[in-house]
């Protein structure tokens, strides 16, 4: 969506845009990267964006995590005041949480996706037919620590290897938290939204669930679908079990409660359709039709298998190496990390002798409140940018 | 299962069971029944079983409504001590809280279901064809009023029509309150558990993705699948995702944590196995291979309709007809009906004038706690019924 929008932006709005500071969609070819799994993916495409200027120093990079179906697109200078023209766009701009005139914001977008870096929907060579196909299933697993890796890649090819801020939700999260962990001479200044050192048994059952929804729609063909060919239905289906984890309980109330929406149902023996329902559904189809199954099982699973602690022993060894100034944001109705979870981790930081704090965004849409409650947000993050309070 | 057990049962255990007042598994015929649709269903089958005998005064009669996916053998007197051999089996007997020296108590397949009653895995006759042939989605769609009204008939052809006690928990908590609003002459006592006036939207739409989970798979055909050949990987995704909701985060994380089981993955791309994800695909086999996919549809749709206030205007009238000494059980992490709303139901039966009163279960097994905490289950309902407390 963001992506399609970026891209029917007219070549004189481009130009003015890129004299405000953005790169525009922006590609690189790393040579090689070596994956956790042992496997090394060569060549590998990462897909970005930036704005604002890298200052001679060096030392005003703010890079921006996208979360699970995210993308490089976290802001749209082009639509600045709508909040869905990319994802973060109220929090960067001029004047803005990440101030293009003093950062250098850049948001690359994650290995494994489908939104031009190196994913199972990618071109690559058959090994034995030397035939051009897509890697499918035989794209290698990915971890967030894989993820990180190709951040640093490209940052060191776009000569911005120090992290004066690197900030995520979700997915984009726990890959702060890694970036903070893994390269702590490298990191200034850490955000880490709706995260933790790990995921809860729920959340691993919730995430299961939906791969496994996915994987029983026949269009799977484990994994080797053609594009536009895939599983429409078992990913819709799983968006709609992921998008019950990213609201709660009291906001699908507050919201739709028992209403009846006023298409019927296709099944009416089941009762009238509800505007839950609708909603469900409606999210469902534009996953479907924006996003790869198998990019979503890749990813999903990274979030899963992802603990802070499984390279160094333990949280305190983890949270130890952490040298950035960090700040965890807990969101009041998060299901897949619960608020207690991130307050955990920043305490955790503090417990080893590291420096963080912790804000909690009161809000009732649950783990997606980081892109939705923008004033909330704003007073949480700008002070700590600022190196207040 | 149960029921397997209690066929299992030898010839020699079914006389002493008979003797201590168990009728074993029994079938009723009944002549039609008016469903809420309009449609009326002729005949109409049902499975039931009773434990304890009715007294000459009539007015001993306990019956039990089960949930769900559960069936008529609530308790197993030749395995008293197993307390999964019948559903409520540590509160059904001699001595315990629904006492069978007592309670003539009954425990009736619920209309729809597959153990028995009529539903959509039953038999009946082609009108084009004459031929046997199996309702499938043919099956009227029915309500929990509907649920109720064949328990009534069926108690009445048992000479049983006033109930001392009716008591449920989940889909069988709505027919105890159902009961006490539509029959308010008939029930002194009602005991509604895991329940309230009506499913919020979270749970509208958690039920709504497992029944679209079911009705994608290729198996399940319309609805016109043949027996032993439904949508079994679509019904266990189902009962994976209703088990979620049956069970509380804090619950499965105290149980599995991010455990890791001894046999591998299917899938080793996406990570390791899990005990959490072990235990959901054990709970999802067990119940493909016990339930009905069209049943698991009706019933689980009969749930999300159900709405105490429909058909007296407002929850106020539907209350203010409770004539019946209440009591509302709750559980401290039900997903479904979360406490809140238990509690909401007794103090609105109380504000019309009514008598309630409210006991929570504090558990971390969710809404399925009623199945589960004897020892509490056991303290809130004793006193209850003994009008104590």
């Amino acid at each position: 969506m963001a992506q399609s929008q970026a891209k029917a932006t007219s070549a004189a709005e481009t130009a003015e845009i890129s004299m405000a500071g953005w790169s525009g969609p922006r590609r690189l070819t790393l040579p090689a990267l070596a994956l956790d799994s042992g496997a090394t993916l060569a060549p590998v495409e990462v897909a970005y964006e930036t704005w604002g200027s890298l200052a001679p120093t060096r030392d005003n990079v703010a890079l921006l995590c996208h979360a699970l179906t995210g993308d490089a697109h976290a802001c749209d200078l082009a639509h600045p005041d709508d909040p869905r023209a990319g994802w973060w766009n109220p929090l960067v701009g001029s004047g803005r949480v990440f101030d293009t005139d003093r950062y250098f914001v850049v948001c690359v977008n994650t290995l494994g996706s489908c939104y031009g870096s190196s994913g199972p929907a990618s071109q690559c060579v058959d090994l034995a037919t030397g035939q051009q196909t897509r890697w499918g299933l035989d794209f290698p697993p990915i971890t967030v620590g894989d993820i990180v890796r190709a951040q640093r890649a490209t940052l060191a090819a776009l000569g911005a290897e120090r992290l004066a801020v690197v900030a995520g939700g979700s997915l984009g999260g726990l890959q702060a938290l890694e970036w903070a962990i893994a390269y702590p001479e490298l990191v200034a200044r850490a955000i880490v939204i709706g995260a933790a050192q790990r995921l809860p048994a729920q959340g691993l059952a919730i995430d299961d669930i939906a791969r496994q929804v996915i994987m029983a729609d026949p269009r799977w063909q484990g994994g080797a679908y053609a594009p536009g060919e895939g599983p429409a239905i078992g990913l819709g289906l799983a968006r709609m079990l992921a998008m019950l984890t990213y609201t709660s309980a009291a906001g699908l109330e507050a919201r739709f409660g028992r209403g009846l929406a006023t298409q019927p149902s296709d099944w009416p023996a089941w009762g009238p359709r509800r505007d839950v329902e609708t909603y469900l559904h409606h999210q469902a189809d534009k996953l479907a039709r924006r996003f790869d199954a198998n990019s979503y099982l890749y990813l999903s699973s990274a979030m899963d298998r992802y603990d802070a602690a499984e390279a160094w022993g333990s949280d305190e060894a983890a949270l130890g190496r952490i040298r950035a100034e960090t700040l965890v944001v807990g969101m009041s109705t998060d299901w897949l990390y619960p608020p207690e979870l991130a307050r955990g981790l920043a305490e955790g930081i503090v417990g080893v002798g590291g420096s963080a704090r912790y804000a909690e965004i009161n809000s009732l849409d649950g783990h997606d409140a980081f892109l939705k409650e923008w004033r909330q947000m704003d007073a949480a993050l700008r002070p700590f940018l600022n190196g207040q309070g």
